[in-house]
Order: structure tokens, then sequence, then C-alpha cells
């Protein structure tokens, strides 16, 4: 298969993890004879530095003509912690979401068992556990108007949905109930938010057309507990953009290190993969970012365009490495192997 | 002392809970000697079916001339499953808030040490946490326009603050925190929303009153991640409504069970104690509900008005209780007691 793939490696170790994931697929290319195209651009602080843009026109031409997205991670506490920025790079990221027409972000939760130990909640509570979170990525109050009184006293930020962007969302994450155990939960606040009712209604309608799947509904407050409390009561998870952001990170603590977990966003013709941490500016070239949940972006990139083979070797590897416990220092506090080491492991592997 | 107290008992456990609550504090009138005059009204699912307003103005009078006011839980379940709903019991709840103007939701989370195995994560994680949460309680995404279309397809919520609003909250939380381990941890979004912003400028802005206190800023989806990987690294959380409310009812994992949170919401001249658990239905009438959090809500009343001595009695019963497991069923699976044994155990510990 070929494939042009378009790299934007961001802002912190962004770039450190994604050449492990570039590492991995150009691995997998040799291995089955496949051609994979990478093209690298700026997004970001990085592209802010660099151009005043943190998504310059370039980036986004060459992401709208490629046949997926490769991101690192972005935002750099220099503009974190200037609330008067005008320019910020985590705006590079919305507009990509929204010009990409990136609508579902897709999160599994799924703990790897030689890693149970690693994580905060109790073995009982986690062994078993096995979801996927779909949050709505294109709405919300990320893309509502936004306002700020001249005086700088006053601020707001709407929040919208449409039915239409309900809908397109929940037929994805019902399809996906179907094929798993077939349990969707509606997260919401539809006891205080005008939105949240709509999203409630909208759903409840859609679920007509898939009768198989058993629906609930949780208000957010008490999602976020009952993640902790029980996560074994999950399938499938489907949310707005806040309440998605917020839950997705909380949910990675079941595996024991945000380092470990990937994510998809498809738009009706686009698809970008990344890993869901930030670009942790603190580790930024030390070689100790944990380069995993890179690789697994790279294996779902590989699994959405139907090479299930190859990704699975990739998942396997991932799996050796930690058997092997050749991980960085957020899964063993002591452990003598940095990014590289555990990029070069998977790629060997294969 | 004299004190008035309205009681609203509300809906599902709240009347059974209240009821335990109030046991206690009338063995504290009784042996220490003051005169604590209960009044009873209306509110949530039950005033409307009685009246048809979820606070009717006979319930808003009377809390307004009250010295405190002791809630049990509000919501019904026939009203959350139908998005067509012209009026819910929340409804009461946040006018309530608003005339009262109880800006500031204040939730200690601390686990108690013989109930350290109750809680879904691991012992080392929680041995020693020791937090406050500051919620902002009236304003927000809660409070601002709502807005549906005729054709019921397009929704929105606006979420509002004013410099005002979160300067008085702050100053509160650094007070705490001066009071405290003299560090508060201010949770927002300022990556993505404008209110965040203006939340980060304003609190930095007071910060400068409180040079003892540091300072620092935590996004909320990384802040609901910490919670649970290291409690241990927070003394005051200041944070919005929305985000106030789903991360106290996350952190209340850490305690083991939400049965045993209270909170208190505090305006410039009204005050209000309750449990931070919800109505849970399916428990009602069942005298399986824990009591604690209410009582201790109770608890937080006396300290309120400098009754600290009789609060400290309340404390120690609550926690002879739990050393005795005289506890509920949310904590011990096999107990043999309920509501009201809980309670009858604390009063007469009193
Ligand atoms: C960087 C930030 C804007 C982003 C978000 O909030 O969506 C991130 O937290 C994520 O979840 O991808
Ligand atoms: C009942 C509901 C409106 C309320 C809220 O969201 O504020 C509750 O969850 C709380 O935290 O007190």
């Amino acid at each position: 298969m070929n494939l042009k793939i378009a790299v934007l490696p961001g802002d912190g170790i962004g770039p450190e993890v994604i050449l492990q994931a570039k590492k991995a697929l150009y691995a997998i290319a040799e291995v089955y004879n496949h051609e994979f195209v990478f093209e690298d651009a700026l997004m970001g602080a990085v592209a802010i530095d660099k151009t005043g843009n943190p998504l310059p026109e370039q980036t986004l031409n060459l992401c709208l003509n490629t046949d997926a997205v490769l991101l690192g991670a972005i935002g750099d506490p220099k503009y974190d912690n200037n609330p008067n920025a005008k320019v910020r790079p985590e705006q590079g990221l919305l507009k990509l979401r929204k010009e990409l027409g990136l609508f579902a972000n897709i999160r599994p939760i799924k703990p790897y068992k030689a890693l149970i130990e690693a994580s905060p909640l109790k073995r009982e509570i986690i062994e078993g556990a096995d979801f996927t979170i779909f949050r709505e990525l294109t709405g919300g109050a990320y893309f509502g108007a936004k306002t700020l009184n001249d005086e700088g006293t006053h601020a707001s930020d709407l929040c919208e949905y449409t039915e239409e962007e309900i809908t397109r969302i929940a037929h994805l994450a019902f399809k996906s109930a179907q094929k798993r155990r077939k349990k969707l939960t509606m997260v919401d606040k539809a006891n205080v938010l005008e939105t949240s009712r709509l999203w409630r209604k909208v759903v409840q309608k859609v679920s007509e057309s898939y009768p198989d799947v058993k629906l609930d509904f949780l208000f957010v407050d008490n999602a976020a507990m009952q993640l902790i409390l029980n996560p074994k009561q999950f399938d499938v998870i489907l949310t707005e953009n806040l309440f998605g952001d917020i839950l997705s990170d909380e949910a990675s603590v079941i595996t024991g290190s945000i380092g470990l977990l990937p994510s998809v966003s498809l738009g009706e013709k686009n698809a970008l993969f990344e890993p869901i941490h930030g670009s942790y500016p603190q580790a930024k070239g030390k070689n100790i970012a944990n380069p995993i949940a890179s690789i697994l972006a790279a294996a779902l990139l590989l699994e959405h365009f139907g090479l299930t083979k190859e990704a699975n070797v990739i998942y396997k590897a991932v799996e050796k490495a930690i058997e092997y416990k050749v991980v960085t220092v957020d899964l063993k506090p002591d452990s003598k192997f940095g990014t590289n080491e555990v990029g070069e492991f998977v790629s060997n592997f294969i």
C-alpha cells in the first residue's frame, strides 16, 4: 500500500516521540512491502515561533491532501501563563480539527496486563476494564463565540450544538457498540445544560436504529466518579467536546500512564492520529518521554487503512517491550531505558 | 446559642438522611444547652409535585430569614430522562443558590483512616491526602442564557464570568490556603476558553495580596488525572462552577464513598449545608442510604457558627461509627446497619 502521511511533530516532547512512531512505520513498510511517504510540517508553538501562525497555510494544505496526519503534541507554557497572548499553539490544533472536519475523537482504554500494578487504582477495579470514549471534537465551547469586554472584566464562551453534529458522532458510537458489548453510555449534564438536553434527545432518537445496543445516561459529575469506582461497567462512552476532554484524560489513569494512550480523530474524509498526552515541556530533549502512545497512534493509523496484520505486529511489539520492562521512567521509576531505546526495541521487534 | 435552621429534605433519600442530621443536632442542643429551631420546607421534585414550583416562594422566604439552611438532596429520574420537561427539581436548587447569593461551595476531602481500604485507589496514593475544593457556585454555564430553537435542532449554553465574581471567591480560597499548607491550585481551561483566561488573570491579581501562598495552574483535563494519580499534591483547589461540579464528585472516590462528604455553600449573609451526594432514588425508603455526609453537614454548620467543640463531638462520633463498623452497605457490603442505626449510634454517642 502507498500512503502519504503528514507528520506534525509539534512542541515539547512531540518531535522525540513522533520519531519513534516513524521508525516503527518505516520498519513495517520494509517488512511488509508498503510505501509510506512522510512529509513533516509545522504546527503549534514551533509554528508560531517560525511563521507567526500556529497552523501555517502550507501545513493545512498538506494535511488536506494526504491520506493521514500523524501528530506529536502541541503547547508551550509561555502561552499558557500569558492570558493576554493573542496567538496560541492550541489555535492551530483546533483550526486543524475544524478544517479537516475531524468530528469524532476516539480513545480506547484498556489496561495492559503487565502494567496493572502501575495504576493508582487497585487491581480488582481495573482488571478487565475495556471501553472506548467517543468525544465530539468540532463543536461545543471549543468553537463557540468568545467575548472579552474592553475593560477585560467580563468574559464569555458559548457552547453550541446542532442535531446534525450530534447525530453523526452518535451513529459512529452506536456502530462501535454493536461490534463490542452493545452498551452505550451517554454522558452529559442534562439537569442543567440545554445543549445536554439536545444531546439526550438526539441520542435517544438515533438509538432507535440500534435496538440491540443498550443505551443509558450518566451526568458528567457522576461519570467522573464512576470511571474510577467501577470502570468495568463501561463499553462505549459518548460525550460532547469538553466533557470528553476531561473524562478521557481522567480515564488514562486506568492504564497506569497517559504515555500509553493513542487516539484517532475522524472526519468524513480525513483522519488524524496522535498520542493523547500533551507536550510535556519539562521532559523535552531529555530522552525520558514515553513514546508508546505515539507508536500506538501509528498502529491505529495502520488499522484505519485495513493493515490489521501490520497493526497487530506493533501491538505485539509494545506488549513485549512492556513485558520485558523496556519502558520509560513513568512506568518504571528506576528504568535505564529512554524514549529512543523503547522506540528501537519496537522497531527491531518488527 | 439560638439558631433557626431551614430544613429542605428534598427528594429520594434526602428526607431519611436529613432526619439523622437533625437527630445529631437535637442531641448537641440538649447536651450543650443550645436552642435549635428547625423549620421544614419543600424544594425539588417533591415541591413540584405538591406546588408546581421547585422552589416555592414560601421556601425561599424561609431560607432568606433563617440562620442557615440544611439540605438533603434533590433530583428525580422522571425529569432527567424527559428532555422536554419544562420544570425540573434542579431549577429549585439553582434558584436558591442564586437568591441566597451562595457563591462559594467548599468541599473538604480527606480520607478516614479506618476507611482507606474502601477506596478504589491504593493506600499509598491516598494516605495523607487532605485538600479542599473551592467551587464557584452562582456563575458560569449554570446561569448563563440558554437557547433552543423552535425546531429543537440547535441548542446553546452561555458561560459567563465577571472579574468581581472571580475576585470574591478567590479571596476566600487564598485565605483558606493561608490557614492550611499555603498552596492554591487554580484549575481552568485557559488554553481554550476565554472565561478561563479571565479567571487566570484575576486570580493572578488577587494572589498579589497573598504572597505567602504559592499559586499554580492546571488545565482541567490534567487536573482530572492528577486528582487520581497524586491527590497529595493538592492543598486548596479553586475552580469555576462546572469544573468544580465534576472534580469534586471525582475527588470523592479518594474517601471511598461519596456518602461521607458534606459541603458548605457560602454567601455574604447566608450559608447552606448539604451532603454532596445526590437523591439516589433507587435507595429511597430502604434504610440503606449512608447518613454520614448529612451528619457531617450538620457538623460544618456548627463550625460555621463557632461551635467548634460541638462540631468536634460529631466528628468523633462519626469516626467511632466507622471504627466500630457501624456503617451502611456502601462502606461494608455485608453490614447489618442501616441509615437509622448509624444515625442512632451518632446521636447516642453525643
Ligand atoms: C491541547 C488542547 C487544546 C487539547 C484539547 O483540549 O482538546 C488537548 O487537551 C486534547 O485533548 O487533545
Ligand atoms: C443537582 C445538580 C444541579 C448539582 C450541580 O450540578 O450543581 C449537583 O450535582 C451538585 O453538585 O450540587
